[in-house]
C-alpha cells in the first residue's frame, strides 16, 4: 500500500485529488453515460411527436419509468420526472398545499427542524405569501424526529407532512415508516425528501409508508439536472409547471430523455450494488469516524451514531471556521464540505445543527466527509494524516 | 443528385429518414456534445462547493452565463438558467404575477390568441386558482398581433404582458419591439416566449424591447432539459422553485452544468451561422411552400407569408385528418408534425388556428414541416413527391 505523504504547502504528494463530497454531487458513472449517449444525436425526437424519431424517445421514456417504478414499488404512472430534487420537493409541497387549500381542507403543514432548504424555503414562501401556517417538530441531539411529536402537531387543518428521509448535513435517518403510519391514520399525505437516501437506502414507498418521495439523479451517479417525484395515486396536486400535458398533467415541459434514461440506469445500478457497496462504505466511514475522534478528541460527531447514511461522516470541530478549513483541505487535494452544498459559503451557522442543540460558535466548525464508489482506504488514510495537521495548524493560527 | 423514389407501402426507397420536425426538437450538435462531455465524469463538482471540483463547475457556469448574456445583449446576472422553455415561461409569468399582486399592483395579464400552452395554461391557472384576470388580444388571419390592440387592453391593474416572439404552429413573427414600446410607456413588464425564435432571429433584448425572454436549448441543437429566462434588472419575481440561493435566488436547484455549457455553445453556434443558414433555409422552405401549393391547390399556407420563421412551413389541407396524415408520412420515412409537439395526438383543433379564423374542420388538417441543418434539397424533393400522393390517397379513402 502506497500512501501519499501530505505536505502543508500543496496537494498531497501523490497528486490524486481525494473527493469526499459525494453528498453534494457524484460523477456520472461510465455505464450511465453510455446508456444516455444514443439519446443526444441519434434518437433525438420529441417524445410527444407522431413519427419514428419521436417513438424512439417515447419508448425510452416509458421503459425508464417502468424501471424506476419497479425499484420504488409503485406504478409507472405514479412517477413524475423532474429537473432535480429541489423541483421534486417544490412540486410535492406547493402542489399538495395549493390543491388541498383550494379544496378547503386547510393550510397547515408539518415539517421537521432537520430539513433541506428546498423544503424549508418552500414552506416559508407558502407561509409568507400564501397564508399557510407551519409547525416545525423538533429533533433530538442526533437530529432525529420523534414520531410522537409529529402526531401531537397534527391539527384538523393539516394538509401535508414533509419529513426528510436522511439528512444531508448530518446523515441521520428518520423513522419514516412510523411517521407514515401516523399520517395514514389521519389521512394526511406524507412527503419525504429522499434525495440523500437515493442509492443507499430502501426506496420502496410502501415499506416507507410515504405518499410523495423526491429523488435527485446526481446523488447516485446520474447527471445533475434530473430528478423524480413519486406521487401516490389519488394524491391531489396542483401542477407547478403548466403547459403541455407531459407527465400525466403534473409537470409540463419536453422530457429530458437522455437524463431520464441515465437516472433509471443509475438507480438500477445503485440498487443492485447497494448491499455490498454499503458494507464497504460503512467499514471505511467507521474507521474514518473512529480515527478522527481519536486524533482530534475535541471533534464531535454530528448526527446519529448508527442510524446514519452509510457513506456519511460529519463533525463539528471547535476552534476552526469551516470555510477556512475547507480551503486548506482543498489546497491539500481533499474535496470536502461543511454541510449542504446549497448553503456553502454562508457565514451563518446551520439551522439543522442549531436545532440539534449545537452551540452557534461550534456549529461554524462543521465538516462533512461523504464517501463514494471511488473512495479507497488509501484515501481515508491520507485524510487521517492531513486533517489533524490542518486542524491543529488552524486552531493555533486563528483561535476562535 | 440521387432522389429516393417513394413507395406508398413503406419508407422512401433511399432508406433515409427525412426529419422535418425541427420545431419540436433538434439533434444535439456534435460540437455541443463535445463541449458538454467533460462535465459529466471529469468536472462533476457541485458548483456551490468550496474545492477544486466545485470550482471547475462554477467557472464553466460563469463562462456560459457570460457567453449567453453577450448574445442577448444583457448582463450575465440577468440570465437565469432553467430546465426548459416551459419552466422559463412559467417562472416569468407566475413569478412576475405573484410579485406584482403581492405588491398591490394588480392582477391583470395581457396575452395574445397565438401563444404556446406553457403561457396560456399558466395564465389560465392563475385566473382559475389565484384570482387573476386576463385579456387575450386577437390575431389577424396570419396570426399577427396588432400592437394597438395590446395598447387598448391595458388597464390600471395590468401587471404583465406576454406575447410570443414567433409562433410554434404557424411561424408568424410578432411586432415585439412596437409592443415593447407601448409596455415601457406604461411601465408594464413585457415577457416573450422566444423558444421558437432561438437560433433563428435576433435575440437582443434591447432591440426587442422586452423585459423577460424565454429560450429552450433543444430548439437550437442543445439537449432537451435546459432553457433560460432573461429577467431585466429591477423586474420583481417571486421565485417558483425555492431552496438554495442558486441563480441569484430566482431558481433553486443544483445547476445542470453539462447542459448549460451545451446551451451556451449551441446558442453561440446558431448565432454565428444564423445569416447564412437562414438564407439557405428560406430558399428551401419557399420552394417547399410554392410547390405544395402548386401540387395541392386546396392546401392553404397558415401563418404570415413573409413575417415567418425561416425554417417553418405550415399548412391546412382540406379532407385529411392530421394524425392520419402524419402516420402515413412516417411510414414513408418522413417525420412531420401537425402543430405544437406538446399538443400532438389531440383530436381538438388548435386554438391558434381557430383564432386565425380557420374553420374547425379545416384546422384538423394541419401539417407543419420545419427544416433544419440536416435538411437537403433532395429531402424537399422527396417530400414533394410523397406528400401529394399521400394526401390524394387519404382524401379518396376518408372524405371528411
Amino acid at each position: 500500500m502506497e500512501t501519499s505523504i501530505p505536505t502543508l504547502s500543496g496537494r498531497t504528494s501523490g497528486g490524486r485529488v481525494i473527493y469526499l463530497d459525494h453528498s453534494a454531487s457524484t460523477p456520472v458513472d461510465a455505464r450511465v453515460l453510455e446508456a444516455m449517449m444514443p439519446f443526444f444525436a441519434e434518437h433525438y425526437g420529441n417524445p410527444s411527436g407522431i413519427h419514428a424519431q419521436a417513438r424512439a424517445s417515447a419508448q425510452a421514456l416509458d421503459q425508464s419509468r417502468r424501471e424506476v417504478a419497479e425499484i420504488l414499488g409503485c406504478k409507472p404512472k405514479e412517477v413524475v420526472f423532474t429537473s432535480c430534487g429541489t423541483e421534486s420537493d417544490n412540486l410535492a409541497i406547493r402542489g399538495v398545499a395549493f390543491a388541498a387549500a383550494q379544496a378547503g381542507k386547510g393550510q397547515h403543514i408539518i415539517t421537521s427542524a432537520c430539513e433541506h432548504h428546498a423544503v424549508t424555503h418552500t414552506i416559508a414562501q407558502l407561509c409568507e405569501h400564501f397564508g399557510f401556517q407551519q409547525t416545525v417538530v423538533p429533533v433530538d441531539r442526533w437530529g432525529m424526529v420523534d414520531p410522537a411529536d409529529v402526531k401531537r402537531a397534527i391539527r384538523p387543518d393539516t394538509v401535508l407532512i414533509s419529513i426528510i428521509y436522511a439528512n444531508n448535513e448530518v446523515g441521520t435517518i428518520q423513522p419514516l415508516a412510523a411517521i407514515g403510519e401516523i399520517a395514514r391514520e389521519r389521512g394526511i399525505p406524507l412527503h419525504t425528501d429522499a434525495v440523500q437516501a437515493g442509492g443507499y437506502l430502501d426506496l420502496n414507498v410502501d415499506h416507507l409508508n410515504v405518499d410523495l418521495l423526491s429523488l435527485s439523479g446526481h446523488k447516485f451517479y446520474a447527471p445533475k439536472g434530473v430528478g423524480l417525484l413519486f406521487v401516490r395515486e389519488g394524491i391531489a396536486l396542483l401542477p407547478q409547471q403548466t403547459g403541455g400535458g407531459h407527465e400525466g398533467g403534473r409537470r409540463a415541459g419536453t422530457e429530458n430523455v437522455p437524463y431520464i434514461v441515465g437516472l433509471a440506469k443509475a438507480l438500477k445500478m445503485a440498487q443492485d450494488m447497494r448491499s455490498t457497496e454499503n458494507e464497504r462504505l460503512v467499514r471505511l466511514r467507521d474507521h474514518l469516524i473512529q480515527s478522527v475522534r481519536a486524533t482530534l478528541p475535541d471533534a464531535q460527531l454530528t448526527g446519529h451514531p448508527t442510524q446514519r447514511l452509510p457513506h456519511h461522516a460529519s463533525f463539528v470541530i471547535p476552534g476552526v471556521e469551516a470555510n477556512v478549513l475547507l480551503m486548506h483541505l482543498d489546497l491539500m487535494g481533499i474535496c470536502a464540505a461543511s454541510g449542504s452544498a446549497c448553503n456553502t459559503g454562508a457565514a451563518e451557522p446551520s439551522d439543522v445543527l442549531l436545532a440539534m442543540g449545537i452551540p452557534p460558535q461550534l456549529a461554524l466548525g462543521a465538516l462533512r466527509l461523504t464517501l463514494g464508489r471511488s473512495t479507497t482506504s488509501e484515501d481515508i488514510e491520507t485524510v487521517l494524516e492531513v486533517l489533524p495537521a490542518v486542524v491543529r495548524r488552524l486552531s493555533a493560527l486563528q483561535p476562535m
